[in-house]
């Protein structure tokens, strides 16, 4: 089992409206409820790998409700631990005319040390049936920037490999904790670093293997740096290596990330070699990219992707 | 008690941003999540009246307990018929530089005529221990235009008067089915007449009458149309009034004509004369049109008011 943890999930609420009067009355002609956050996204490509997973997290009131019965829905197992706080919202409204859109989100409700030593309970309760946990999203206000650090010390001494996707302090502060995997885009590698990065296959490209070097120093065991449409750069004890997809796919952004971290997760449980984790991981972030919703994505699409993903040494970056 | 009936609720959500991007990521500053629809509105004000109230209609999903939630926290009680279909959201994002609003109203749930009958049953109860009942606000899809009609006969058979609020076919077949009171606007009233209306003191003013009488003639015992800052003209078996604020208030409509209505059924339940009924109301409508929320008013505006209206007798209009 793959314990999935979301501290701070959403409900994410979708508008299609025809022609958008911003100032004015619309009335919809579709609207979409679904459970959001980055963690919600790794559980259910997870799930649609057939890997098990239980969801864990914080969740309250009617929207906190609104997410468990639509994890239920996709059928993806949790169990959060209630919180006092209203679960918060995300609000996008779609334009019909060119599709842009705007989205509104709001802030998370405030979490108490009471309310997330509950969780921590819950949380080594299923420690003890699993093989590995993925840490995922922004702390809602009020949780220290060591949560996450806190949480992989506590996998790591049930002897499960903790996968991190955080940003800012929360990263910094968790990849000292020596999770087995940090999975930062660009942006949030070069806020950690202090310096601009860039993606691009020339001169870019050594800069963020250094930057990723660095954050292995600070303790995280590989860092896996993930480039949008170019790929992942992953470094690692074993080695460092790029992987590619066949083309540039534009697309969700933030569902891509999310698949190639529940990629990441899988091959480490299933203990693939770093080079078939990869390819797995960028075949389905491209995959993912290419679908209208975050945490989904086509199997046909990820199957013909990955035979066409390529995998090589950059050690001599 | 005053049945008060809310068969499409709504769980009314606004987002006050300070500088909204219309086309990229926002954070509001404040969130409010409220009890939203016109019979809730018209129930919250006859609860700061202190008459007793028992809101009933239909709910469902997780914005249906939202509703339910909302009406508990401001001490409106109500006892909803679960459907199976999920309760409205409204969506209002407030731009904090000019104030000015979008609104995103999200189509009714279905109902089926299954649970339109379990409703039935809970409103027969109900029936049982009123005074007056309320039916105000859109029906959601899947009911008949009838649907009013078949509630306001219920009613009679067990001695209950109704007033109504509603609209097009509702508001006919309503009609027809002999309420104590309907209350259209003048845009409402126009449509049913089918042609165009003014509120202007001169021309206008015997135009309204005139249509509320035919509204009369077609079953309703008592017509008092809402003429926005204007106030009220009533045309009634006990004669036609006029009743006027001190000065034209610009504000919330919605939340006026709720307010109107509300005042209405408790001078209806008090057995007022139509003068105090309809100084009453337009007190009330005038405090609420300045109130930041629909459901709100000063109880100090509503006492200044209440001396400054003038009700008079428009038997020659």
């Amino acid at each position: 089992m793959i314990v999935v943890v979301c501290l701070n999930p959403a409900l994410d609420i979708t508008h299609h409206v025809p022609q958008v009067d911003w100032t004015g009355v619309n009335r919809p002609s579709q609207v979409h409820a679904r459970p959001g956050g980055k963690g919600l996204n790794v559980a259910r490509t997870l799930r649609a790998l057939q890997a098990e997973v239980l969801v864990l997290g914080l969740a309250g009131g009617v929207t906190g409700a609104g997410v468990a019965a639509g994890l239920g829905e996709l059928g993806v197992p949790c169990a959060f631990t209630p919180i006092g706080g209203q679960t918060r919202r995300t609000f996008t409204v779609v334009d019909g005319r060119g599709g842009g859109a705007a989205l509104f989100s709001e802030p998370g409700p405030a979490v108490g040390a009471d309310e997330f030593g509950e969780f921590r309970v819950q949380y080594e309760k299923a420690l003890a049936g699993a093989a590995a946990v993925v840490l995922s999203g922004s702390l809602p206000p009020g949780l220290p920037a060591g949560s996450y650090a806190t949480l992989i010390e506590l996998a790591a001494a049930a002897g499960v490999p903790a996968v991190l996707d955080a940003h800012g302090a929360a990263l910094r502060r968790g990849a000292a904790a020596h999770p087995a995997i940090v999975k930062p885009n660009l942006a949030e590698l070069a806020e950690l670093a202090g310096r601009p990065l860039s993606s691009s296959a020339g001169d870019g490209r050594p800069a963020v293997a250094a930057a990723a070097g660095e954050l292995r120093a600070a303790g995280a065991r590989a860092v896996v740096v993930s480039l949008g449409a170019a790929g992942l750069l992953a470094v690692t004890a074993e080695g460092t290596w790029a992987a590619r997809p066949p083309a540039p796919v534009a697309g969700n952004a933030t569902g891509a990330g999310d698949a190639v971290t529940a990629g990441l997760a899988h091959g480490l449980v299933l203990g693939w070699p770093w080079p078939q984790r990869l390819a797995h991981a960028v075949s389905l972030g491209t995959a993912a990219a290419a679908a209208p919703a975050a945490g989904e994505f086509s199997a046909a699409d990820y199957a013909r992707l990955l035979g066409q993903v390529t995998v090589e040494p950059a050690g001599d970056l």
